[in-house]
């Protein structure tokens, strides 16, 4: 239990429904069979409805216009008067409008600092430019979808006839896209496709060996991929060029290339670093009402100790933060954070309504069947996530890692779109939190599923890598499973446990965001 | 050589430049060594510079602000004065404004149609829906992308493990892709991401039998896939289905409910059909100044063959008709279908104008070296491929086929992002011209590569289908080469010869184009 989770019970002594905050006029249903009409709540209210598990139940008579509040906040007002005991459905909740942007300030309290942790350690790949990789991986990146069937070609080549000879080198990963060419590349936003590119192919996971794969006649110049930190090391095969004569020369010429980079690159042995050389993205996906009250807890106390232990915490999603976004701007470390993050916000609300829509077009039919009425509440819930510590710097979308610590990364929530956006900025591991359940997983980095209620982590068992369900239930502290997601971390960064996602091969495609226009 | 074109020799009687139209003061360079400074073309003209292969010499003196004219059309103004001998580089060519789309008419000429063409027949995969299929693919259909790794996993298990057994079974595909969630499904544009899944789902190479699979909480709904023509023949299945416990039982669910598919599609034949039941997608990628003389021209008298033989043709690039659609406004059959293709293009003008850019977004750094100054000559020599027969029809992008005959269909010009929306519009057959080289190719249909140069040819030995060149040489006229295109679409159409990509197995990726933002 969270310090400031108040379970109800009935009268079997199992609790049955959670309060998050004192102030809360609602509950959520902990169990999988939800409330039963009649059963009667620790506070007194009597359910008079059936209440789906996850979803919310009055713990007082709502006039219409009445504040719904959860985790202290408004998340909506009651379309019309609801009865204590009531389920309150997504129907019966308006979505108050956006927090203005230019009305929030960051005041002047100082934001404390939270007591380091000394002592945490992983086994990692040490790289040139100083980072460090969770896995030791031969990255082929390429400029443009036109390569995208030969690159993958070549990838099964060198996986079959290469790879069994280089036991140090974890997979050969192909970095294929949809951008590069029929693009328009000179557009005002065309940076931030090109951006995430060039700051994929630097990521730490690849220890700075890529081999950049082009077309020769594509807007995107495969030299403009090159890592900055280490472009010796980095070799352009274009497949228009003159010397390579079909088909079989052009992957011939891959795979010498490939092996080239395996010989160094099996060379490399994991060492001990202090945790501070970690950087994990955190995500979650397939959200149900539980991720605000189990896994993303669980995430946040673990996002504590990583920058407790010096590490750097990205988290992300901008339309998952932008109606939570006052709690976030006290806790920027100065003005210039605060103010890069309603920047990155005021963005997003222009891009939205460029396309005709605005913030309510995130929460999905999962989420709302899951218990989350509205995307404010799925905010409030989201960015538990990020625990307590100072936020100390924000990036653009695809802009990569310059500091340790906290760090918004702007990102939109498709969960593709955020993993991919989260591996450009230099992300080397993901935790991904879910309670509608999804295979998702990343070729470039070990991703930990962590599940929000039990019956998930049952149901898909060899597919979740921590169930959280423990905090909603009593039967284990926030603080429980953060400290056993952060050894968790700590063991799949080192190699010694592997993910799921990993162990069946399960990687999702790289998908770009690109909001400039294609040609 | 086509009618129009009047190639110049060289003293040694070996033609060394092209000129197309009457009209033109530019001729281009045939030749891979191109043009020699001093050489003598056979209007008297000698070379001053060297002139690349592809690029245009000038035929007579330019003062600067003088129109640049080829294919007898303004494709720009002398942004210096150029010399009679002079090789026009891109950065001697102003781009002219764009012609506005209000000033264009259609006329009341009556459009001619061409003599019928009988006779001719190809064996395909009759559908319940009267379409016809050129292969017999099981299609495994995806709502979301975060289901993807799954079902390429599940993909490479049924063509291990079952397709040996069902031989008449052509290929198992997994219709990924990048949409689903994380979208903003209710914005006006996303009308166009929704229909194309919907209609790539109903491809006429999947036989009607396709099998969906979703994951259960995302927004677009895998019912929304159905294909409308046959709706009792989808299965779907969804990974957050409660009674699938864990991966094994997802991998297990798909490979049962294809083998259903595979056992019914293994029960059908090739079976002769008239050349009618065609749907052909034409494009071009990786464009130079030869594909406006010879690949476009020999594809554009293969359309008319087609077209004569009551086929349905379509062709597509919105920003590479833009500029030339003065040309087409006159070969509509009707009002309607004029007022049509200004809506795609005022459309896509708008869309651009809104992401910061213009139409000179396109032609590419290749397009460039290949000697096309600037979107205005790329366009003029893209349209080449529609041919000379009426324009019977217009298609929004991701829209489908409904008549026979010569169609648009409004697409990026992007080669992938134009691939997947002519699959959704239900072509059967593409045929795909390029100078620089591309290894495109899809999955879904047979993609016919057409070179426009020889050198090309010679060096992708094993990765081009046909070589448009001899027009350029003189070795071969349009109808030649048109004559002999047709016939190998038949042959591939029937199954009895096999594209360079098809046997490689280099198929791209299916890329949505999607206008509407994510969230």
């Amino acid at each position: 239990m969270g310090k400031n989770e108040t379970p109800t019970k009935s009268n079997s002594e199992r609790p049955v429904s959670i309060k998050i905050d004192e102030r809360d006029n609602v509950a959520i249903a902990i169990h999988s069979e939800g409330l039963q009409a009649g059963c009667r709540l620790d506070d007194g209210t009597r359910a008079i409805d059936h209440v789906p598990q996850g979803h919310k139940v009055a713990l007082a008579d709502l006039a219409e216009g009445d504040p719904i509040i959860r985790y202290g906040e408004v998340i909506g007002y009651a379309a019309e008067a609801i009865a204590r005991g009531r389920w309150i459905d997504e129907a019966r909740v308006h979505l108050p409008p956006a927090m203005p942007l230019e009305e929030m300030v960051r005041g002047d309290r100082p934001v404390p600092d939270l007591q380091p942790l000394d002592g945490f350690t992983f086994e990692g790949f040490l790289n040139a430019d100083g980072t460090v990789g969770t896995k030791n991986i031969l990255g082929i990146a390429t400029s443009v979808q036109c390569v995208a069937a030969v690159a993958d070609y070549a990838v099964r080549r060198i996986k079959q006839e290469l790879l069994p000879r280089y036991p140090h080198v974890d997979d050969v990963v192909s970095l294929t896209h949809a951008y590069g060419c029929g693009v328009a590349i000179d557009a005002p936003e065309a940076i931030i496709p090109i951006r995430t590119l060039q700051n994929l192919a630097a990521n730490p996971n690849l220890g700075g060996e890529v081999l950049v794969l082009g077309l020769g006649c594509e807007k995107l110049k495969p030299q403009r991929l090159l890592p900055l930190s280490n472009p010796a090391e980095t070799t352009i095969i274009e497949l228009q060029d003159e010397h390579l004569h079909g088909f079989d020369a052009m992957v011939s010429a891959i795979l010498e290339a490939a092996e080239k980079k395996l010989i160094r690159l099996n060379q490399r042995r994991r060492q001990l670093c202090p945790a501070s050389d970690l950087r994990v993205g955190l995500q979650c996906g397939g959200s149900d009402a539980f991720s605000g009250i189990t896994a993303n807890p669980a995430v946040g106390f673990a996002a504590d100790l990583m920058v407790r232990a010096g590490a750097t915490v990205v988290f992300s999603e901008v339309t998952e933060v932008r109606d939570a976004v006052h709690l976030l701007i006290p806790r920027t470390g100065n003005e210039a954070v605060a103010k890069a993050l309603t920047r990155e916000m005021a963005w997003y609300d222009r891009y939205l309504k460029i396309g005709g829509v605005d913030r309510s077009a995130n929460t999905t039919p999962g989420n709302k069947a899951g218990g989350l009425a509205n995307i404010v509440e799925k905010a409030l819930g989201s960015i538990v996530k990020s625990g307590t510590s100072p936020l100390v710097d924000v990036l653009g979308p695809g802009e990569r890692l310059r500091t340790n610590g906290l760090v918004f990364a702007a990102t939109p929530a498709s969960d593709f779109v955020c993993g991919t956006l989260q591996l450009a900025a230099g992300i080397t591991l993901q935790v991904f939190t879910t309670g509608r359940g999804t295979p998702y997983g990343l070729a470039m980095a070990p991703v930990i599923k962590v599940s929000t209620r039990s019956s998930l982590k049952r149901r898909w068992h060899d597919l979740i890598d921590l169930d959280a369900s423990p905090i909603a239930t009593g039967d284990g502290s926030i603080a429980d499973v953060g400290w056993e997601l952060f050894q968790l971390i700590l063991d799949i960064a080192s190699g010694r446990k592997t993910t799921a996602a990993d162990r069946l091969g399960l990687h999702n495609d790289l998908i770009l965001f690109n909001p400039a226009p294609i040609t």
